[in-house]
């Protein structure tokens, strides 16, 4: 396997452009870890907005780059301000973000990521790989999600792929290895560090670059690998900078990296590759 | 007074089972704290999962290892859901932890607290003396609770017993000494550091590691010493760490020292003792 | 221009007053901030404590010593709260400090600024530019907000003159420069530093250090200068420890800060001066 250094060369590209352009990132999220976003969107050069009353969601995706929407915390309130929220942005023609955090998890969870891939067109699906499949295979059928690492990377491959299509969109999925799929081309990501799962919202925090790039970017395969890289980069180079601290400061240290976190650090580090089908 | 080494080192015995069973905690708790709950549920070794709409409290609870209402930032509709999952949880005969923030401190807190004590079964209280006294005394008799530190003692041992008495459960008063009844039994704790109520949420998050123990290992008394002696002990050694420094060292060092705790500088540092009735 | 070491020494022992009052501060606030809301009011010296439901806001709002409202995720039921506790407040003779949190950006937010307007007498109100400009010239004309920087400082001192008089109160218009006017006399701070603006909630928190001091004495004015100073003085030391480090730090370090400011130390780096008109 071979790490392409054309595909890390043009996705530092926007780490720019992001700083440039600075997008509003419309969020609806959950209140775990909804600070985390606003400051990991923050640090890479966005500007976050929060806002989930329906009487104002579609007021605020108007004015947005691009429009986050993550079912952490969901409750009837939120959802129906995220499906409101979700068609005005399909009708400005912003991107769309979807985080289907515990998809499988309950009915009530089930229904309402239903209900969002029914009515709202997403640019970027980000999840892992259980929720993921969710999405595709719907009614719970998680059977074969704690197989062998080298089924799940198997799996993941062509669930991304299938998932793209079937969604129409690109769909991330992340983990050991990150796969990112528009339903042509394959990704994946190497970088990351294991003790990020030991940090509540690091996913969330992804699907918030990704959100940031987007609103900034035209290419959404590109703008959902920066996101995810820069977040695995971030994992690495911080667990460098705090692993003999502990769990505190490697999150302050994720936060202290990805706003210093400049093209030719990403360039050296990202380890990114097109999978063969 | 002697501290126990015995009952140190039975207690450090669950820092090693916490790890081993990584105990789905389901969270019902406020919106200020939830993120500290969740990163310190998964620096002992749990994991957490914050989910309070009606839909779905029950599913999650289903699926959890143990459940914790913190009504911190209480309001009717989750209430609903407290009870609801509070109720579920008893029918699956997972352990329900509560922390009655601000009992005593308005007519609906104190409103829900009833209702909650009366449709639950809980297996662990924690607060402090002013909100554990509301629970017993109802009416908002808090005479008393500025008494002088040694009258604080004296009362803290009696009302811990008899709380724990009346509601059947392992009851846990928290402050300069921690005391800790099953109604039976009285534990004490010494550690801890008084800058602590400096930061927001060290209540909360002491209880999240109560949770956290509680859904791992089958003794409740053991569980609930072994949240609070870790806080405490955590707060110790983070104030040394940090003291020069600040509160926001101070609280990211709190979450550094719990997710590099082990067993062998718990049983160095708990100050655990059989309480004289 | 001259600062006034006068000011700076009548402002400074604001902070023996806050901590030796110990105020409790009422916040109904957003829930992306109220952490650290929470957290930068307990290390200046208050007591915070959140409550945003309608059953219970008049009976916090009863025993608190100050209210702060702040918009930034409102929706209807915290709406609801917000006016019934700035009532309650107004009853009691306790201050109100608002936060008009994107006061412009929706017409939902408008809506409900202007009733709060309307049916609570606010002590202090703190906003950016735009916000308080907002406030004073409704219907969103924003025209001039990104005129040039000697236009702006011009422009603020001018509207926060007139928004005092409009809304017979203090109101605090925070950027570079500060600006903050009972309608009389206009008061200047030049401290702070631009990378504050890069971390979510400068400004609630700035506005939560506004609500304790609020508590704590009795002159509005030098209340809302203490809080702003306090936030700017902050930002440039904890800048000043963590600049080469990156956000993350930077964030920890304002609290550390915040926590070990002492008198001496703002009358050395506080930068007020009176303005004229």
């Amino acid at each position: 396997m071979r790490y392409s250094k054309q595909l890390a060369e043009r996705t530092a590209k926007l780490l720019l452009q992001v700083k440039a352009e600075r997008p509003l990132v419309h969020f609806i999220t959950n209140y775990v870890t909804v600070n985390d976003c606003a400051n990991i969107c923050l640090a890479i050069g966005g500007s976050p907005i929060m806002a989930d009353a329906i009487e104002e969601a579609c007021d605020i995706t108007s004015i947005a780059s691009s429009l986050v929407i993550n079912i952490g915390t969901l409750n009837k309130r939120t959802v129906d301000s995220m499906i409101a929220a979700g068609i005005k942005a399909n009708g400005c023609g912003i991107p769309v973000v979807l985080d289907p955090v515990g998809a499988g998890a309950s009915a009530f969870r089930n229904e309402a990521v239903k209900l969002l891939l029914k009515q709202v067109k997403f640019s970027v699906i980000r999840g892992n790989l259980s929720e993921i499949r969710y999405l595709l295979e719907g009614s719970g059928n998680t059977k074969g999600v704690d197989a062998s690492v080298d089924d799940m990377s198997q799996s993941s491959t062509l669930i991304a792929k299938r998932s793209a299509k079937r969604f129409d969109c690109v769909v991330a999925i992340t983990g050991k290895t990150d796969t990112i799929s528009d339903g042509q081309r394959v990704l994946c990501i190497d970088n990351g560090h294991e003790e990020l799962a030991n940090i509540t919202g690091t996913g969330c925090m992804c699907t918030a670059l990704i959100g940031a790039f987007c609103g900034a970017a035209s290419d959404m395969l590109s703008s959902a690998v920066a996101g995810i890289a820069c977040m695995g980069i971030a994992g690495e180079i911080a667990y460098g900078l705090s692993s003999n601290q502990g769990l505190g400061s490697f999150r302050t240290s994720i936060m202290d990296v990805i706003s210093r976190l400049r093209e030719q650090t990403f360039i050296e580090r990202a380890r990114i590759y097109e999978a063969n089908d």
